[in-house]
């Protein structure tokens, strides 16, 4: 048998993750294999959290990396926050919220719904309004909605939800490495991040970060999580304390790339790296433009790592980001649901974000559109 | 900030997993990400399912890797297959069975129990008993019992089970790689595994394997599983078919270690393999014997890759594993549960099981004892 691994090139990924790795982080990748209870790892582990406290701008305690890629991140915020019979709201403007209504659903959840058109952002008048009336255990949004490019204003929506009981839950897959994520200043409860955005670590791991409000919600459950695997009442005692209690082996070798991945990023500064961010989506959108290529959200909503880029009328949607993908090696995105054939979804996140990969992709469309 | 990854040594791991990895793992862990959508990683997709059939021995069309370690596979066997009153029988005779167990129950199933004495392996005969008076929709069981190092005769109880309308779930984290697991011959409906045991890959990923019964049990809920992220209904979609359907951003690297290591299992030959871990366990009882180090398990229930041996009156458990990890830089494992303090559990699983480690492993303990 032929061994297709060797056959595996280097792309040049813009798409909306995994981005490009440094190569740092695959040394890291490949360090030796160490025990879960080895105190050496117990040492990586403890630098982590700091890690991602400092990135995440947060004193919680709870703050770690979940063994799955960021869609168990997801899981794990809800699955141990919610109890059935909860009433929780929702705020969807995208794949990524409509993706939080239904694990809501599953988990027998009362869920409500605030839904914007995809493109453009959460109103935080709207979910004022739709708090004054109701009694939420939890508000529910995505920072970085990476199915449309919009930034949502968590800031402004947690100016609302810390004047009711609601836990306040954001999703930070896209948004953390790439733009400032201020767990403790936006009041969030919970957040859930992935490791294959901004973040340029390979897709495996997913950080989590819980307040006391939240924790103090987990620990008072009235039954048990209905999920062994990401029960944080038991994760938690393998990733704090003085005693490391086995939960499950963690994935050693994922984590390293973790750490170094937060390591490099620190030792650049984060606002270097968010400038580095900003100054490419500028590079991307003054390329793109001449080509007749318009941004799908308005100027104040735009991510960053993630543009939504309308296809231009008459355009081989599918055709021209296979060329991309096989005469250029540039993986760009397609887009997701009702957007699907309407526009690309171009990351420029973590590693990627660099001008000369700006410069080789709109080299790139000036061939193939 | 000091960076802790510069400080990693190598180590020769023989504790309950992980196993020490290959070069060549290493060296496939480290290539190029790609997308998880790229033509060519789906080749690399596919070459996995065809491996894992290959060394399950199954013809089951749902045989793929989980986004998670091995504790992530059970939880997905489980999660998908139970729905709240299912009635379910767990046979139990260590750690990995009674958290079986603290599964089931969370999900809402009525669950019975068989337990069986800590080190000797569950009886089929009463297995017999159990099911005639009763109607389970599934038996599930251990194979390859970490906790205590017993085999349980699989074999043997899934002739019983296949006579009842039960499912027959079977965890093989710590035996696939190392004995052979036979899925299609012993009638198994659901199985898991784990990647860092005799598959000589970094934790991080848990192969499992559906029968065309249990895959008809999913499809057939009368309720959505209640688990987003491990929902095979949806990452079916992703593994199979001409259009893969994106549901989470796939664990490349890991994905490319899994492959490397499957790889190189198939290249060595299954029979071989085997036999490497059956020499390696009688190299290690030879010489530990001479040392007053006794095993627990009766010699025809004894895993190769997992070895439970007595700890001798006096000696000092936490203190010897200490002086081998800093000194000889060996990892054994501590005994769990109510044998902790009672045994050391030495693992010679994949890469880890040659002579020359259970030499270096002998040398060290004479120095230390």
């Amino acid at each position: 048998m032929k061994n297709q691994l060797e056959s595996v090139e280097e792309m040049l990924l813009m798409g909306p993750g995994p981005s490009c790795v440094a190569q740092t982080v695959y040394q890291a990748l490949a360090r030796p294999t160490i025990g879960h209870l080895d105190p050496k790892f117990i040492e990586i582990m403890d630098q982590i959290k700091a890690m991602l406290q400092q990135l995440m701008n947060t004193q919680n305690r709870l703050t770690l990396p979940i063994s799955g890629t960021g869609s168990s991140g997801m899981e794990t915020c809800f699955v141990n926050l919610i109890e059935p019979g909860d009433r929780v709201l929702i705020l969807i403007n995208g794949v990524f919220g409509k993706r939080m209504e239904d694990l809501a659903g599953r988990l027998g959840a009362q869920v409500d719904t605030l839904e914007f058109e995809w493109g453009t952002p959460v109103d935080p008048d709207a979910v004022k309004d739709k708090l004054a009336g109701n009694d939420y255990m939890m508000v529910a949004l995505v920072h970085a909605e990476t199915s449309t490019g919009v930034c949502n204003p968590v800031a402004a929506v947690s100016g609302v939800v810390k004047d009711s009981p609601a836990l306040f839950l954001v999703d930070t897959v896209t948004s953390l490495g790439g733009i400032p994520v201020d767990v403790d200043a936006w009041h969030m409860d919970a957040v859930y991040s992935g490791t294959q955005k901004c973040l340029s670590c390979p897709p495996g791991l997913a950080p989590v970060s819980f307040s006391q409000a939240a924790v103090d919600k987990v620990m008072n459950r009235k039954t048990k999580v209905p999920n062994w695997y990401l029960d944080l009442t038991m994760i938690i005692n393998y990733w704090e304390g003085a005693q490391r209690a086995y939960h499950h082996t963690a994935p050693i070798n994922m984590l390293y790339a973790l750490y170094q991945a937060l390591f490099d990023i620190l030792e650049e500064g984060t606002k270097n790296v968010f400038q580095r961010h900003k100054m490419a989506h500028e590079q991307l959108v003054d390329v793109l433009k001449p080509m007749g290529l318009d941004m799908l959200v308005a100027p104040g909503f735009r991510l960053p790592m993630l543009n939504a880029v309308k296809i231009p009328q008459g355009a081989d949607d599918a055709g021209i980001r296979k060329r991309l993908l096989t005469d250029f090696h540039i993986e760009i995105g397609a887009g997701l649901g009702p957007l699907a054939g309407k526009i690309w979804r171009i990351g420029v996140m973590g590693h990627t974000a660099r001008p000369e990969n700006i410069d080789r992709l709109a080299q790139a469309f000036s061939e193939v559109l």
